[in-house]
């Protein structure tokens, strides 16, 4: 009902009258007050003038489902949004989103994390209102030996949108790191919920510092505001990240992994580069010379063998 | 507590007195008495005679957590145990429990399943005291693409007990189906909760047909009963069951998975075999030649051409 209200106060330029608002709704004069002063609990500046009406002021800086859905334009992605000022991970509530059965497309937004996860079971810092952070429930016909290509796929939306919206361009490390002038500038944690042949769903978080100030004690980190010297529109970036998601996704299920491959090959910050891997089996160092079908990493070493690497850490070697 | 008192029933041949059972567990008589009578209501049949004290006559027909753990002797699985009279689907208990964090080798069984799960969202049929339906966690260090060596190797566990509980030999049917006389035993299920590259951990679902009776309804079923002609103890077999798999996993953190898949190979009834596979894309029909270090069936089509295939359902053509 509030994103019906909304909705009216934004179509309309000028005062929109309580009688018309209530009769539109077909809502008592009573429950639209209750409904009006919800919404301004919630942030929205709604100016009330007796015998004009309603009009909206402002909108709070809160990525809140109403003002996401707010021409998305999307099909699939984030039609259903669940919206949280402050949550353990987002992607914990995802997960049990998912095994309740939540539709393809869900979408779990917080203003903050408190114990926002990476991967590896690191921890993933979530000031307030400063980042985006956000999990997608999605449900692929792949196996679970695929998932990595997901994680492929939303990297690439996330930089595309990144360069639409704010002009920058920011590159992939893999497997998830999104960087920005060499440091980190967000993650993507993807996690599975399968059969050992098929996948039930996947929930792909995204974390993204995006007006954080500089933490001086996280020197490997940066926000865009750092590099754009402005204050950037959280809301507007999640949008275009949702809408890329969505597009490059769709054209996953036309055009299977090789069309997520080239567009990530366009955004890697690591094939070319001298790499150094360390994972349970130890470290391996070489050329990152390309990627495979399933997303793995294919490592020429000294010997000139080719190796392929499905997990582990990356430093890119100067 | 009531396992304790179990204990000290099973240890004495003779009549334990009242006194002794509370001096040595340090509970009151009357604590004893509700407990004793707790035990009662659960289906153990204890005695009590005036001045000679308790004694336990009979054990009831379920796979209740203290017989199962009695003279169990495992170091890893089954040292927790969750019993159920009747739940959905012991497979989505113990999701939730290893989400919870429940620790490696924690065992959901039950009675009955009221919505028992079978692959491909299929259902499974859980007869009340019938057969032996339970779920296994594991936590190993791999990849979700390596899980489905985890699938063969319970399957290995099993044929394994039934051969030394029953005496007669069954055989696995790639993936997942336990085969009697060319009829289906049981069958394993095992889900994944993972990030794209480790799994957190998985469960192994195991539904087993042992004092079934013939089901007219399902012609291509069959239990241990039907072919020994004999009441099989469903507890003597679980245990060993989980004997087996213990065993078998230790082997495999040793060796890796050409273990597990040389013993599976023992027990297969696919390799050899002409068969079908079908799956989401599509036919194929060839002979099976071999299975693969992750657990994929290899086969060869009439062109002579070696394929791999993950998942599907395979029909053995006569």
């Amino acid at each position: 009902m509030q994103d019906k209200i909304l909705e009216i106060l934004r179509r309309k330029n000028e005062y929109a009258s309580g009688e018309e608002i209530s009769e539109s709704l077909k809502i008592s004069r009573q429950a639209l007050w209750k409904h009006i002063q919800e919404l301004r609990d919630s942030g929205y500046d709604i100016v009330a003038v007796p015998h004009l009406g309603y009009q909206l002021a402002a909108s709070p800086d809160k990525l809140l489902p109403a003002e996401i859905k707010h021409n998305l334009g999307t099909k699939l992605i984030a039609k259903n949004i669940s919206f949280f000022d402050a949550v353990p991970s987002t992607n914990d509530v995802a997960l049990n989103m998912g095994i309740e059965g939540a539709p393809e497309g869900t979408v779990v937004v917080a203003e903050t994390q408190t114990k926002g996860k990476g991967r590896l079971g690191r921890s993933w810092s979530s000031p307030k209102h400063k980042g985006i952070y956000f999990s997608l429930i999605l449900r692929p016909k792949i196996s679970p030996a695929q998932s990595p290509v997901i994680t492929l796929l939303v990297s690439s939306s996330i930089c595309e949108a990144i360069k639409e919206v704010c002009g920058v361009e920011a590159k992939i490390k893999w497997p998830n790191d999104i960087l920005l002038q060499n440091k980190k500038l967000g993650g993507i944690l993807t996690e599975i919920s399968a059969e050992t042949d098929r996948v039930h769903f996947l929930v792909i978080g995204v974390g993204l510092n995006v007006n954080n100030e500089k933490n001086l004690s996280l020197p490997q980190a940066i926000s865009l505001k750092e590099v754009t010297q402005e204050h950037v529109s959280r809301l507007n970036l999640m949008q275009e990240i949702l809408r890329r998601i969505e597009q490059d996704y769709l054209t996953f299920q036309k055009e299977g992994s090789s069309a997520v491959i080239n567009r990530w090959r366009e955004y890697n910050s690591t094939l070319g580069k001298r790499v150094k891997v360390t994972s349970d089996n130890g470290h391996l160092e070489g050329i990152a010379v390309d990627i495979d079908s399933d997303g793995g990493l294919l490592i020429r070493n000294d010997a000139g063998l080719i190796r392929k690497v499905m997990a582990g850490d990356v430093t890119h070697c100067r």
